[in-house]
């Protein structure tokens, strides 16, 4: 069954690593689809195999010939049958499944295609090619009925929209695990022109590694907020996740002492007798001091099984982006720690994620063994997708759906506007960034040598008492020399930290258009309650319990968002006292350079 | 005797000023020839009458058919003739005089033949058309003989080849000379592309005004140093100029308590019935403290006694550029009388010139009459041009002619030098001007911009306890509008001065080459001492006194150049202290204001 691909972007192997260097327009033979991780094996026309990222080509014939025509118009009773709720593994049995979706694509797509989801509010600006503009914000929301509205459910099934979507969950230890960093799409551009660490950012492989995600969890993937507004099932008690009314209204339960951990010290580590290389991170939890080690595939395992487990009721960031090349160097190594400790310190925050039973496993690895015993345990765990909220129990008196609604919509506006507000601050610092790194210190630097210049001119001049002023000029001109590389290297110590917060909310950002579109599905189905009963398709015991459960959505999403207020407000407040107190330094600093080179000069 | 011309650039004619807009390509017929100032009479097809910059046309037939081809080889006695030394004031005469330069078009001339000696050194970036690039400094120096020497002599007679060039020494009160304003070329930008002051730079008509200064001072014009190599009168006591030996080498004797003035108080006039308007400013001399009003004219009739009288030794600064357009708009006569300040500071700086009589004259009007009676006096003195060595005197033994020669190169080449080194200076410094007051500051306002934008994002989430967060945001947003705002600002603090300092150093090296050009061709006289001997044509006493004059030039120059150095060490210490200081103030200010905004941001 092999198939013909025609390359879409050039494509440069990285030596040592199985890769196939191949050129945009050159025709090749794919020889193993089932690589995973965005990845494929394929031939060149001189009979070269090697491993090719998926989304640099575009298959001329579809392999599994499953195509969105072919998808059958579900009833509402169907989307939630009980058979859709049982954990199916198989690959084969996945993609057939897929077919319930439509609006997932379920053939090895281009592209272009793939990466529908990646940005729901606006077009990125330094997007990849693979990254295209099918906005899910462009969808009308709230107003879809049956079918409809289990077409907006099933865009969560993507997953979280956002720059970085994992690859596939692979098994443990097949050879190709190395291939865990496939770079997709970009924020900002951390070092600018420059190129620091080398990292080409080659387009991202989420559209089909997520395809592969939620093949696997059809729990999560096939069925609409029905499957819990009607659930007949009661969650297990030591399961269940309270929500108190705070003093800013409804609150998740949070520990006495918040978890923490390190992520640190990086190391290289190999297996294959070299052949296969990875990155093994030190995290370090401050609730045991035990450290553990984790590669990024690993990371990756665990947002998952969050996303799968909490991805309805809870945002759950994604990753740092992933990357085809340079993913051994050094500069990309660090951000790339400094990025999954930024995501490690969001998930120990938040209460319900940091004390789950899959978050805890993470972190406490004794051996191999029990690792894999946590592993399989996490993936059979049925409690995913909106049956998450069969688990929360609200303190409180159930809420009016219309106020439901009201909430809702006041989140969805509220968090749309603070997207186009991060995104315009990162569009804003990223020129800035290239100022301060570019033509600016190349200014001052050029002012320097002009000072400098002149005053090797007036030592020449063979005048007495010319060396107090050429000294001072000298000076001067070093000076600006100096300020020039003090504006250069400034933006990695105040700048960066502000972008890498938006950065990292504008991520977050991009998970709530899915979470929010689960509550809005919900809410639908419930005001379709009296047509249901009407119709006889529900009993009117069931629109009592929709109605229950939608205010127990609606009192998690809000505990949610008072959740997000609050961390929101503790980040922009700590990000911006670090940016103006790094930016106070720097102009104070010039200021005391330039008192000291204003010093040696002498009129009398 | 009416003559044809072509236009070669558009001209709009200024309401009320008798002016004529003429078009390029436009043919129109010379009415009047002898308007000075820079300005024709013109009548074009329509009949109408009006004025046009001489720049701005080209004759089509020249009117006194003197042209360059029929220029007399002049033997080395030739130009040394009594007769050359007399005054003569008709302009008929003195168009005549011309042709005995070789350089000099003698013929109204266009822009581009009109402007040679523009700039001698380099091509100025922002040179209106009628500044060409034909440089003196790219003319072979100190290898001329006889005539060749007596050419390179005659450059001088171009008068000082910087930016701007005064026009002819016109009458008084004749009705044209309001005309005092024609802006020649640029300088830096000041205002950027802001367009200030709205001064449109319309090429220089300083070409054609020079040749008729010097059409009016042939004893300046018309001879080489001969006249004063080989002179026989001794200068009059009382007209003594000497040079002492000082601790950095030859001096000028400088005065105990240095002459200062104050230029002030610009206020518009009129006369004709209100028809004409100038600007008059008040000049007040520290020596009188009694205030004395002159226009701009007057200004550049001391420039043009000062030029003639004293240029073979001391390089005379030009005044500030002169304008066509938007003379009268408040920016426009601010800047000027900045600069009219820093020439005179100059000059009253400089112990020979400010203890002159023309220049005690200028500052020390009384009445109508005695203005008349000193500017006509003045107009008659015979000792200009290499006549003034006549009047130094050295207090020291004569210098060894090799020693002389290499001072010379020596001042030569540091002069070269610094000019280039302004030069690079100034450049730099019009790119940090454009860069601070364009896209830096509008930078700044969109970091500021989107800082309060996410505050209002931010007020808008219902979450309680948002108000200190979006306060504090909104004030850092601010305090980066108000940082924008001193951005914008500062350079016309401190950038300005520095380049104003420089602008004014650039124009006083544009006079060297010339000053120094005396010397060399002085030089190159006395070298051929021995063949002139030996032909007969000099007596063997004669190459003594031209050895013993060719001393008393170099200490002259040498004093010069001490004068020079001095000042431009306390010039340039002045300036840097100021800059610096002010770009202290600027950063100090910043990190104050951030510093007050980052106190705003809270964290627990």
């Amino acid at each position: 069954m092999a198939n013909k691909a025609q390359v879409l972007y050039d494509f440069t192997a990285e030596p040592g690593n199985n890769e196939l260097t191949v050129k945009e327009g050159e025709t090749i033979t794919i020889t193993n689809q089932n690589i995973g991780g965005g990845w494929v094996e394929a031939q060149n026309a001189k009979g070269e195999i090697g491993l090719v990222p998926e989304d640099y080509i575009e298959l001329t014939k579809a392999s599994p010939a499953v195509g969105n025509a072919a998808v059958p118009d579900l009833s509402f009773f169907d989307a939630f049958a009980p058979t859709t709720a049982s954990s199916a593994t198989s690959n084969q049995v996945d993609i057939a499944g897929c077919a319930v979706q439509p609006d997932t694509p379920d053939t090895p797509a281009s592209p272009n295609e793939a990466s529908n989801g990646n940005d729901p509010w606006s077009v990125w600006n330094s997007d990849p090619p693979g990254n295209s503009a099918n906005n899910w914000a462009a969808k009308p929301e709230g107003t879809e009925t049956g079918k409809a509205a289990g077409g907006n459910w099933n865009s969560t099934a993507h997953g979280h929209p956002q720059a970085y979507q994992g690859p596939g969950a692979a098994d443990d230890d097949e050879w190709d695990d190395e291939w865990d960093d496939v770079k997709s799409s970009g924020g900002y551009t951390e070092s600018g022109e420059a190129g620091e660490g080398g990292a080409i950012n080659r387009g991202g492989a989420h559209g089909s590694s997520m395809k592969i995600a939620l093949n696997k969890f059809p729990g999560f993937s096939k069925s609409g907020p029905e499957l819990y507004l009607l659930s007949k099932q009661p969650a297990k008690g030591k399961d269940k996740i309270p929500v108190y009314m705070g003093e800013v209204g409804p609150v998740w339960l949070y520990p006495e002492t918040q978890l923490d951990c390190v992520v640190a010290d990086p190391k290289k580590g190999s297996k294959m007798y070299g052949l296969k290389s990875y990155i093994e991170y030190q995290v370090m939890p401050s609730t045991t001091n035990k450290p553990v080690n984790h590669r990024y595939k690993h990371f990756d395992w665990l947002y998952e099984r969050l996303l799968d487990k909490f991805g309805s009721a809870i945002p759950i960031p994604s990753l740092p982006d992933k990357q085809v090349t340079g993913r051994f160097e050094e500069e990309f190594i660090k951000m790339r720690m400094e990025r999954l400790q930024g995501w490690m310190t969001r998930m120990c925050r938040h209460p319900i994620i940091s004390n789950s039973e899959v978050f805890q496993l993470f972190l406490s690895y004794k051996d191999e063994k029990d690792w894999k015993m946590g592993k399989r345990k996490a993936e059979k765990d049925e409690t995913v997708g909106v049956m998450i909220f069969s688990t929360i129990e609200p303190e409180a008196p159930d809420l009016d759906p219309i106020e439901v609604e009201q909430k809702c919509e006041m989140f969805s506006r509220f968090t749309r506007a603070m997207d186009d507000g991060v995104k315009d601050l990162l569009t804003v610092g990223q020129e800035h960034w290239k100022r301060c790194t570019g033509p600016l210190p190349k200014e001052y630097q050029r002012i320097g040598k002009a000072f400098q210049n002149l005053s090797s001119v007036f030592n020449s001049s063979g005048y007495q008492g010319e060396a107090t002023l050429t000294d001072a000029l000298t000076a001067a001109g070093k000076t600006y020399e100096e300020i020039a590389q003090m504006v250069a290297e400034q933006p990695k110590k105040d700048l960066h930290f502000l972008m890498e917060t938006n950065n990292e909310y504008k991520g977050l950002l991009g998970c709530f258009p899915d979470t929010i579109g689960v509550h809005k599905a919900a809410i639908e189905k419930v005001k379709e309650g009296d047509k249901l009963v009407a119709t006889g398709k529900i009993m009117p015991q069931d629109k009592v319990t929709m109605a229950k459960r939608i205010s127990t959505m609606s009192y998690a999403l809000q505990a949610e968002m008072n959740h997000f207020h609050s961390n929101r407000i503790y980040d922009y407040n700590r990000v911006m006292q670090l940016y103006l107190e790094q930016q106070v330094k720097f102009y104070e600093t010039i200021a005391e350079k330039l008192k000291q080179a204003h010093s040696q000069f002498v009129t009398m």
